[in-house]
């Protein structure tokens, strides 16, 4: 049945009807984006089955998480979303149920963060599911925050709270002393944190007015942290006893102490992390209240090039053997 | 040692050098792309190994392709390239010798079509190769030619010549007759039209100026036809024998007539379809003729919404049991 479905056909059920104006039905060979002031931001994310997600994660959640973590990279950036471009390479044993649930979910999550489907492309492969989408916003000229705008003496901030995604994946691979250490409402709220990102797209208008230099947190905060010194040529003190961590993530330490290391270095936060001059930290943290988005100061931008010095809760400098999770 | 270098070392090296400045050096999470006066066109075409190319192709050739075919449809919407995002899935048993040649082709072409680098996504996957561009371009406002802008009256016309690449194909999947009856030149000629796909950038131009409706053939001519039209609300009568073939697809030909069927519906043509206005036929003819680019008139549109009517040489009609090659 499913296999006999054209890709026309398969596009025009399940994905015309959420799309936007600027993809013309559909039915055109491509998108067509009305000119408009200020500078375009352009962000490509792709995920693989097995690598990026299960396989067997509910098919929503699988375009929610493709959509969202394309999403956390525009808000990083101070960036309005405009709108996205899909493909999706479908395995040979794909369902119509399977991808009615994706592209429903998709159009939830495109509805909702205001981020419409403009167009893309729909192919088979012999091998796991691919998603990959590229997304466009939208800000003031000159105003994105960059990876290379961190200055001395610039305040850094993480919003929400680090390490609870990395802590759902050792979860999902198996966890026993966490399974057994920690509340059932712990847990669930560790595995949805992996399963769905959550982008701090409201936090886009503090970035862009008062942020130096910002990224998206998804490889784990010491390497991204790391990443976004170098390329801005200098280094930082920061203060882990600031790191924001959760109530289930807080259990899970109070569980076995070495897990700091997970949750430093651990992947899929998507929270932001941003440089902030110390003139403009009290309208970044006013702006970023009145969003409704949690933002913690975590450490200082010093001048130098080594990498940055993390002292733990007692003052003891603290080095990490693995500085970043990486999904290649 | 392939698998050691990391993403960030991989694009550092493969790839930061052909980056165009809206890459910010790919060293950020996004692109920034300064705005411009009129209409943005966006395409999304994703290329996955055994089912667009082969996959032991020249990884520079592969790269080519996958840039190309968006180039293509950028061509026939009559967009000047602005750039492109990539992704790349790469398979476990990449080797450096295999990226640096696909970087390499990636970079001659982005050059040479005037498309550079923006940035992307680099991924592993447990199955085969996947590269997916989305490939922006600028146009006037309101000048796109669209799928759906075939009015009755307007001459169809096609780019270079129809079937080569179908031929081409045969030729690798192995056509004992076409090799044993066709000279080596021929053979040459067909087998490169299907590896690399000569995008019709410079009628671009025509296209915006002169066509109220158009696309590039991708998935065979007469499948291609039969969805502008349908998308159109119009059908239109076909000439056949108008149908522009190289020598080397009419040799072809006269080894094996029933070959007009692959020509006409085989796909990976990457040949541009334009409906044009009598009024405006002349000045379509003449700036493609000044681009260089030979265009051929294979028929006319006409009212009504059914199959388009196929006449050949002898002007008998003919109908095709295939109507399009698809890919999915």
């Amino acid at each position: 049945m499913a296999a006999r479905l054209s890709e026309d056909d398969l596009i025009a059920r399940f994905f015309a009807p959420g799309a936007a104006p600027e993809g013309l039905g559909l039915r055109d060979d491509a998108a067509l984006l009305a000119g408009a002031p200020g500078d375009l931001v352009l962000t490509t994310d792709a995920l693989v089955a097995g690598v990026h997600f299960f396989a067997d994660d509910p098919p929503d959640a699988i375009a929610r998480k493709a959509l969202r973590v394309n999403l956390s990279d525009l808000a990083a950036k101070g960036a309005e979303p405009v709108g996205f471009l899909l493909a999706l390479a479908l395995p040979t044993d794909w369902t119509e149920d399977w991808l009615a649930a994706f592209a429903n979910g998709l159009a939830e999550d495109a509805t909702a963060y205001a981020c419409p489907l403009f167009g893309g492309d729909t192919v088979k492969t012999a091998g796991p599911l691919m998603v990959s989408i590229t997304a466009l916003g939208r800000i003031e000229t000159g105003r994105m925050a960059r990876r290379d705008g961190a200055r001395p003496g610039d305040l850094l901030y993480v919003s929400g709270t680090i390490g609870d995604a990395a802590l759902g994946l050792s979860l999902r691979l198996g966890a026993p002393a966490l399974e057994a250490g920690l509340e059932v409402e712990s847990r669930r709220f560790l595995l949805d944190r992996y399963l769905l990102p959550q982008p701090r797209c409201g936090l886009a208008p503090a970035m862009r007015r008062f942020a130096q230099g910002g990224m998206d947190v998804s490889d784990g905060f010491v390497g991204d942290l790391t990443k976004m010194l170098r390329v801005s040529g200098v280094t930082a003190r920061i203060d882990l006893g600031l790191l924001p961590l959760s109530p289930a993530a807080r259990a899970a330490l109070s569980i076995d102490r070495a897990l700091i290391e997970t949750l430093a270095t651990g992947g899929d936060d998507y929270e932001i992390l941003a440089a902030v001059g110390q003139n403009e930290a009290a309208d970044f943290e006013r702006s970023a209240a009145a969003a409704g988005i949690k933002v913690s100061r975590v450490g200082t931008v010093a001048a130098g090039e080594g990498a940055p010095e993390f002292v733990g809760p007692s003052g003891r400098a603290l080095a990490f053997t693995r500085g970043s999770f990486s999904h290649f």
